[in-house]
């Protein structure tokens, strides 16, 4: 490790992707990956997709992300690893066959995450209408053994926005899955839920996942076992 | 996050221990996680068991550190999270009880990990004795539909002492398992494997997981998703 | 069933799309197809994707087609059920959702035959390239445990234009298939390997599956049991 | 296909047979199938078994239909394919061992056909009794991943004598399984609820599979393919 | 229990069934049993179906002793327990829907027998003809996942007759199931090689089941806690 | 059989360890295997751990069970099997790798010999802090498909001690595990519920399993087998 100086005058370089055409959603990624960042460690970077959906509600908004998420993994030089923040991880597959650096999603990275912390995870959703994709993509993770449920927020976008109705609808919700579903680690299923997980986590004396977070962990490992 | 400067000048601590009693071993793995530490980053500490096996080959070895363990888990204070460095996981669920600190095994961390890598992993492992135990964790994971195979080294300490052949025989055993066993992402089945990781890495064009590095990174992300 | 004459004079339509651009493999399926067209039957149409890559080879490839597959989808209004000719079932869960029509993928299809006539099935595949998606994708459908194996033909373009080697060599990994990997019912892993169906069946004495048959079968009894 | 006119003089002829005494559940089957019949396709006969119990409520009920199913399997000479009719599946896999023709089940095809139209099925079943049977049976399909659940009619035959509080009581439960348990398709999980198909199918808005016409779709789609 | 005494007076008696017509089976399987008689435990009776096959090869066979076991189960009223001495269990589903008492199939007795002394067991079969029916069964109690193989011995009955060589014989296909299957249990296949279980047992150093032993164990079992 | 009487004269030993110190507790073992001893039968011993916990209420608790548990089973050298009699199963590994006499844990024979009596079994409990550790160890076994549900007791030590009041609440826990859950049949999943075994058996019309008297069978079978 004699080259370490030279690493560390060119760090490692993580781009997290948000999918959908947001800024205010990337904004909010960035501020949560806040606490990743470190003095040595790898640069995070956020960016935005432009020209998808403004946001992924269903098969459609995630199919439309796809070849734009490919476009970008392919023509990102600079990228050490990539991460793509949208917890239905589109386009996670072709992004893989397309480079061998690695590619992380934050669906898979938070399930799997989630069993380092319990025996059986509990999933906080957006609304009921994913509940069938993420059931067939447990099946095809193999994990369905370890999955206790999932619950939907169903709030609409205005009641979203004032945070301590959502924290306490989340504490409802997760408190739920744990008595009733017989979970005993929570996965955040919505790159936005990041700034309640404290607040859950100690409300509900249960770890919870923020998948970004998770995906993001995962990714600053991959680089430094590489050693870049 | 106003007391950022607070956190900083007092970092998250991470405490991986050795459950045997071999300092050399330590030693390797102290030296494996260099590159997981960054200047604003956590610490990380190596601590060797006094008292227990100088390795850990039967299930009466790993039985042999589990309360050791946890009175190191329980009586030490200053650590924010825990790694048990020894790809059997021993002791790792009544650690989880004893501490609401995260406990990480790095078996089961490796095993996560692998699964953001690939489709179905293969476990390069010392010696055909743990097949059995391996394959009984395997399944009380619930991730044996992920699982392609695992292949000994069966090298003497005398040869695996010698790098080079032991490079050579772990190129070989990968080669089997991604060529007939249908791996595409491979674990090193021993915490003292690591100083080969690149290598092999590089030799087989597929993904190798060192599993300690694998612990740590979740560790880092736990502690950092703390905002310890 | 007063207005069956009426139904007869417009009968029921389904559509059979070939996702890449090669017209001559859609002209084999219109043929393969020709036995489950009947006088007073459905019509069954054949259509080409066009701006899609000329084989589906790749991960990049199915996506490519995903677009414009849905854009066929939700277009036609003529089609009473739509079935997705290509061994990978691209944009198969983006259709279903974009129409309440059935949608019919051919692996999904074949698989789900193939169960209805054995134990175990075994795909003979074009290239080993694909096992690791196939595997994925038995993982989603949950059918693992009747999975016996894959094995790929492995032959060039123009070995396979030349039928009788392209046969003997079916037979000869149909038979590993059945003979050692234990499968009792076989599916050709390709919308272009039907005319070979008979005679392999013959030569192994085993069910073999055409997928594109099996997804049209179906397509068939759902517009019946609608009455279209 | 030069033999074509002389296939078409003489077609394929499928068997269907109630495995139960009763005849007028064979015309019920009868006229359930006739939107199957095709100008040009394969006959569809509709066969009772004598000396069979009157219906099939048991275990008991079931074997008792084993021997006599075996017989007409191996002493028919005119049938291209068999249908065994009744949702236990009776018979199915000694008779598959009597003959080559192929043998289909309605449970076994309804169950498959249903994995094709939604990712967890729900089956209505006539009573509690069953369900034992039947999780053993998905048990041993390896499906059990895929079933959301089963609920029973309860109901006596008078009261299914009546149509419309049948299918009333079918919409009720129906709906319990799509809102509670999670099934987006259902099945029929008798032979002789077919005439409320459609009705059940337009009141939830979710595919509803009858188990012959399943199977009798299976059936034409492989003497088809074999063209016969 | 004051009426001890009485009891003792008048033991419990288990009523071991051989389904086939073939009474030298059943001598056999009589002194495989004296060792599982105590002065004061149950009465253990051998008897032989008639009129069934000479030997069960099929599930032609299998089905034709189904009704004339459930005649004897529910005809005889002096058994607290049954037991069906053949590897395929015939009947053993409709003979607990017939009777309160307790009903053994010794393959599934062996199966779960097996797993009390081993993490993965290997099954000596007979002929290969059985795989894809144990296959099955084992699909249906759901113990897929601790299967490791099944290996026929593929011997004429002129060749079993010679002790000496079956038992070279199952010494080598045990050596298999362990060495390359990964098996640590063993279980024969077929009622009748009990006379070999200490000799292989001893030979290969891994635990072998004998499967009437293992039904009659359970069978004296649940006898005994009923205080019969 | 020969030497009948010298066996006879010295017959087979088992040794069972209640892991806890509690000397009551073993009191009531003994008593509940009062039914497994004959004439001629193997000699049941009961034998209390000293120097670990009075009650095994928490993975410390069994984890300070194991070395005790392992020093007895290579000291002992009268025991011909040995039954670990603690439904968390404490130690069963590390014994089984340290004597080639064979070891039964209670919870693991109690859920295979409910596997001979039902499809699906349910546990009742002593409290609801084991759920996470059982549900664990099921899939371990790889039994999971099997489970219907747990259910606790959440009685108080004081209400336990009045006999009626227990036998009353484990007919209602024991009733929402056959009505609720599709239990058709109990595990009492303590060692400590023997006496109620029959009662609630014929309350529910349910086999019951306890767990001490499913492993001493078991192990009487072994002892049988080996002609010890």
């Amino acid at each position: 490790m004699g080259n370490m100086s030279i690493i560390m005058a060119s760090p490692a370089n993580i781009l997290v992707i948000n999918p959908n055409s947001n800024e205010l959603v990337t904004a909010g990624l960035d501020a949560a990956l806040e606490s990743h960042r470190f003095a040595g460690g790898p640069t995070i970077r956020c960016a935005t997709l432009s020209g998808t959906p403004y946001g992924i509600e269903s098969q459609k908004d995630i199919e439309a992300t796809v070849m734009p998420l490919l476009r970008i993994v392919t023509s990102d030089t600079s990228a050490d690893a990539f991460v793509i923040a949208c917890y239905s991880d589109p386009g996670l597959h072709v992004c893989r066959e397309a480079t061998r650096r690695p590619v992380f999603g934050i669906a898979e990275c938070a399930v799997l995450t989630a069993l380092a912390r319990g025996e059986r995870f509990g999933v906080i959703s957006i609304s009921a209408d994913s509940a069938r994709r993420h059931h067939r993509y447990l099946r095809q993770m193999g994990l369905l053994s370890r999955f206790a449920g999932e619950r939907p927020l169903e709030m609409s976008v205005a009641e979203t926005a004032s945070g301590e109705n959502t924290l306490a609808r989340m504490i409802e919700i997760g408190g739920d899955l744990t008595m009733k579903d017989g979970a005993d680690v929570l996965i955040m299923g919505c790159a936005g839920m990041a700034r309640h997980r404290r607040a859950l986590e100690e409300a509900l004396s249960t770890p919870v996942i923020d998948p970004t977070q998770a995906a993001v962990t995962m990714a600053i490992g991959a680089v430094r076992a590489s050693g870049i």
